[in-house]
Parts: C-alpha cells; sequence; structure tokens
C-alpha cells in the first residue's frame, strides 16, 4: 500500500485539551511521519464513552478522502490484555483499541481487512500500561502513513469486538422503536431511526408522527426554522437520523438523556 | 483570483468540540481542496451568537496573509432562506451564512465584492437542512482555494445583512457612552469604545476617567501590573479598545456581562 | 541554524478557545513564516497558572523531533519588566515569559543557551502591553522558523527564571514525602515522585505502599485495570511518575487537589 507524501491523520480521543496527552501522540506521529497533515477532530469525547467514540468515527467516515487514517482513543481498558486493531474501511483506515469503537462503522460498511497489532517493531520502544495512544497507536498511525502495510503489524482478526448497543430500531407494522445514540453541543438528541427506515414504513400520502416516551411531539419537519423559537421539533438531522431539537433551545434539558423515541404511521 | 497551492483557511464556528461537525466540515475542505492549511480560530462560539462571531472574526482579520479564507458558521438561520455569501475586504475572503456576521468587519473594511452563493455546482450534491456548514459552505471554501473566483459562485449583493448593534458609542463633549462588546476567556470585558476615540475627546493634559454604571473606575492604565492583583481597572487592550479588566481577577464577575461604560474627561 | 522548510511549531496557552486571541497569535506567524507546522497542545493551561504550563511543556518535551518550536503563553506579569526568552534544551526551542515556565524543562535537561528577546527588529512594530504572545512572541517564532539564531534576538541569560515549586520529593530513609504537581483530566493526581526514585528507595524483594494524607492507599500497581471499576489505585503514570488514580473514575474528586503522598516501604 503506497501512500502519498501528504497523507491525513484525523484524531478523536478522550483525552481532553488540559493536559500533555494529545500534544505527545501528535509529536509521536510527526516524529515518523513529518509530513502527515494532523486534523483535530475531537478531544472532547465523553471520558471511557465508547459509543460517543464510535458514534463520531461513524458520523465523519464519509467525508474524508481515500487514505485518511482515522486514529480514536477512547480506552478505558488500557493496559488489559485487549488488541489494538488496525482496519479498513471503504478505503479508508481506522486505528484504535478493540473495544468495540468500530461497532457503527463494522455494522454499515464491509471490513476490507482488520488486523491485530503485534509486531513490536511498530510501537514505541517501551510501552507504558496507560498510554497506548502515545505508545502503541501513535507510531502505528506513522509507520501506516510511511508506507507499512496493514498486515506488516500482526495477525488478521476474524471480527473486531463489537458493542452490544440497539444501533438498529425495532420496526413493528406501522411503528419504529428507536433510542437516543447521541446529544449533540446544541442539546439535540440523535436517534438510531434513519431517513430510509422511515420511507420504508411511511405509504405515499401519510404521514409519520413522532413521539417521545409515547408523548406526541409531532410530524417529522424539514428544518429548525419550521417551528418558533423555543418549540421543540423532529427532524431528519445532517447525518440521515431522525433528531429530536428545540429551535434555538436544547432538548436534552426538555425531554433527557434518554426514553423511548416512536414513529407512528396512523 | 489565481491561489497558491498552500492556503490558508481559518474556521470560526459555534459547532462545539464533542462533535462531528468540525470533523464533518474539514473533511470535505480537504477532500476538495488537499493542500489547504486549515487552522482552529475557535469552534466555541457561544451556540447562535452572532455578535461573538462578529467580534472574533474583526478581530483575527488583520493578522492572517492576504488570500486568507476565513469561514464562519454561527448559523441560527439554517433552513431558511438566508443567503450563504463570499466576501473580499482587504485582500482576505470570508464564506459566512448572511446574517449579519460581518458587520463588524463591514464597517471598518472597504467591502472589495460580496457575492451570493447559488450555483449548486459548488455545493455537496445533496443539501441537508440543517449543516450548510458541511454541504454549502465547506465545499465553497475548497473550491475558493482551488481558484475558483468570487464571481463564480452567484450574483453580486448590494451589501450584506448588518447586525443592529451599538458598535459605535455615543460621543457627547466630554462624554463618551460606550457598551461591552465581549467577555472574553479571562473575565476581561471589551467595550466598544476606541482608543482614538478617547485621544479625540482628551485635550493635552485632562485626564479621562472611567465609570462602570456611573460609578467611578479610575483613570485608564497602560498594563495589569499597573494595580495589585485582584483591583479592577480600565486600560486599553490589545484590540485598540477600551477594556475592563481584573489583574490576575475576573472582571465579568465583579461588574457583570452588561451595562453603560463611560468615559469622562474633567 | 539552518531550519528545514517544515518547521514544527507547537502552542501551550492559557488563552481558551472562545476568543481571538488564538487566532491571531496563529496569524502573525503564519504571515511571517507561512510553511510552518503549527500543532495545537492546549489552549487550556487553568489561567495565570504557571506550574500548570511548566508541567505540560515538560512532559511533551521529549515526544517532539530536532528543531521543535514550543510556544508557552501563560503570562499573569504581561506589561511589567519580566522578560521574553527563547531557549534551546536538547535540541528543541522554547519561546516563553521568563516567569518560571521552563523551570522543570531547565531542571532536568542542560540549557543549550538562553537569550533575552530585545532586538525590535522581531517584534511587531506596535507592542501592546497586554498581547505579548501575538506582538513579541508570535512574531520571534516566526523568525526562528525561517531561519533566524537565538542569539540575534538580544543577550545571553546567565539562568532563566524558575519557580520555587517542590519539583522534587523528600527522601528519607524507607520514606519518599511527596506532593501533587498536577491533575488531569480524568480527576488523575500526577505527583512528583518518581519511578527511579522508587526504585532507588525499595531493597530488592520489598513491597512499597502508598499512603495519602498519612491513610494507607495501597501497594503500586501496574495498569487501573488491576483493580475494580471505583477503585483507587497508586500506579507509575505514562510519565513515569506515580498517580493516585480511581479505575474508570475520578481521584480528585475522592481525595482533593492537594496532599502529602508519601511511599513507604516497611
Amino acid at each position: 500500500m503506497e501512500r502519498r507524501s501528504m497523507c491525513i491523520v484525523t484524531l478523536i480521543t478522550d483525552y481532553g485539551t488540559r493536559d500533555y496527552y494529545v500534544g505527545a501522540l501528535k509529536g509521536v506521529i510527526l516524529g515518523i511521519a513529518p509530513d502527515v497533515k494532523i486534523v483535530d477532530i475531537t478531544h472532547d469525547i465523553e471520558p471511557h464513552n465508547v459509543v460517543h467514540g464510535a458514534f463520531v468515527l461513524r458520523q465523519v467516515w464519509p467525508w474524508y478522502p481515500p487514505r485518511t487514517i482515522h486514529v480514536v482513543v477512547v480506552d478505558p481498558g488500557v493496559g488489559s490484555d485487549r488488541r489494538i486493531i488496525v482496519g479498513q474501511y471503504a478505503g479508508r483506515l481506522v486505528v484504535a483499541p478493540d473495544n468495540g469503537i468500530v461497532t457503527f462503522l463494522h455494522h454499515d460498511l464491509p471490513a476490507e481487512g482488520v488486523y491485530s497489532v503485534e509486531d513490536r517493531r511498530f510501537t514505541l520502544p517501551c510501552v507504558s500500561e496507560t498510554f497506548h495512544g502515545r505508545d502503541v497507536m501513535a507510531p502505528v498511525v506513522g509507520h501506516l502513513a510511511a508506507g507499512v502495510a496493514m498486515r506488516e503489524f500482526g495477525p488478521e482478526v476474524d471480527a473486531p469486538e463489537l458493542l452490544d448497543v440497539e444501533y438498529l430500531p425495532r420496526i413493528e407494522a406501522n411503528v419504529i422503536h428507536g433510542s437516543i445514540l447521541h446529544v449533540d453541543r446544541f442539546g439535540t438528541l440523535v436517534t438510531n431511526i434513519r431517513r430510509e427506515q422511515i420511507e420504508a414504513v411511511v405509504g405515499r400520502g401519510r404521514t409519520p408522527e413522532v413521539l417521545v416516551n409515547d408523548v406526541l411531539l409531532g410530524p417529522i419537519h424539514a428544518a429548525f426554522c419550521d417551528v418558533r423559537p423555543g418549540e421543540s421539533l423532529a427532524m431528519i438531522g445532517s447525518s440521515g437520523l431522525l433528531e429530536i431539537a428545540v429551535n434555538q433551545g436544547n432538548a436534552v434539558e426538555r425531554f433527557g438523556h434518554s426514553g423511548v423515541i416512536s414513529v407512528v404511521v396512523r
């Protein structure tokens, strides 16, 4: 696998932005592959929240060019015997702990190879028990960017670990029962109900209605500005998923972090 | 308009840093113009606060080299019929929703052309109702960086939308009546009163005094260290605007977010 | 001192991420040296907390390649007569206020030259009293990256200012008395007790125990996962320093920000 010199490496971590962790990670990558273009996606994944990391990874995936390397460090099991993996999906690469981070990616796209990182030639000489982002993942990324093929890092893995998360909604005749996957910075609730699933349930001319915990919210709108500021609405968000939002307001404060979201076609 | 290959693109958004929004925006830009240098200015504009975004945009403007492209995404009206504009001021470009974001820029510098983005060849094929940063502004930036001229994107605009904000203080004989434009991370209050306005009012040998809500604060100091830690002071800040600060402390906790700031020459 | 064109410049500041300060700093650097690669380490140093900045600087130092320029702006004395310095340690450069920021670096590595920035050819023409990051440090970094030698900026300094901080623990026979240097985003307490100091005190076969404020915490573990989620533990962290942590939890909430940390060999 040849790489062009200006390889893109994106970072998704729960390291936060007040410590030296992000800085050390970047330094190790640049020490091995000085020409990569490092792109911060987020360092504010909720600490140890693998679902949050998995969601962000899945959402940014289609928007980066082939050969991009995404590094995801949300690693509550650091120091245990969980593996570090390198995987390829749709021509882009991911380097991450094998703890379910790739769940949504793996569900939606065919894997083009997932390998376990075992060859110590590609880690730092001294691997700490608590900072595999710096000591394993960063040098692996550096070597990948410098042209080392995935299979060089270790044996192929049958399947990565997957989270036991309700990623797909349950569909019963004229009702879709979904749940909340993510709450964004604006307080918008992103559900696991997809546009295509709604379209499949809705017959021509029939209008779907959305319920939050069995309370009617209303129809599915096209945009925030279809309702007045402060009013809540359901809409298909930019990720193609049903969202519950408040125009210029905060839906999580109104509805909470969890609950059953239903789409009913009457 | 020719561009050099290593074009600078800066980002000012209210997307925050825990979601996929910034990551998707960057990916779309890099997919079209892989050689641009993306510079994060801030993603922590207060959600939907157009004045905050307009202030930061104005303040960074003079410090970037010509041909820099500044993208500002603070877009409470996304999905409405508000336009996306590309504008040029002093040789630098801005891509933003036409919602007043360029107000302070437009006030202080001559516009060298403002165009409405309407040609769908330069957006993503599928434009969502809620994420024009990714679907419209990012591809426009990519194409601008790749050498497309502003006028290619759509018709010229007579004037961009401007905010109804008290950008200029009211000057009456020996008094300047101003207000607070911005509160910075240190809690310093940045007013709309400019150094030159104070100099114009002050005669030779006369000393201006600063009042906060009609209570005397004191003279205008040269630097924080002119007062003791914990003491408040007025000074001309790095933006050339009068600021109310507390040495090694927090002025907004002491004086609040709003109020009348006066400079009196007795 | 020749520099390659793609020089790495890292930023460690307490500017936060909601103002224009970081943006202006980056713009000035890129205006002078457009080809540098700017790397954000953190802008969330606690405001005016020089120890926090000094700790992060020390921790990232070994991970960046030679000729990297680290800029550290934590500057409570801006506008006073404190100097701006350029220093070299182990082939990397630092540009910072002379207020103790380099304390831990200076303690651990031999200085290869520290110079006071005095030549106004290398600052902006107009230097404000409150923003030396933009007006002095940024242009100095630009000129350093463009190939200007350290000695060009001003006279050599005998020694930089050093903080009066308990950087080294006190060792008495079979006890090491340490303190907390840093609290990280996960709430982990990083102490000033080093792995080698523990190894020197511990004889073969004897097991060290850790006390927090004279209360026994337990032995030193190898990794978080040696204890159950929610349990606290002592371990050697990724920086080679003794840390007090809670597996998937928060140690500072349990133990507070300060206190005496002891390692006892019985």
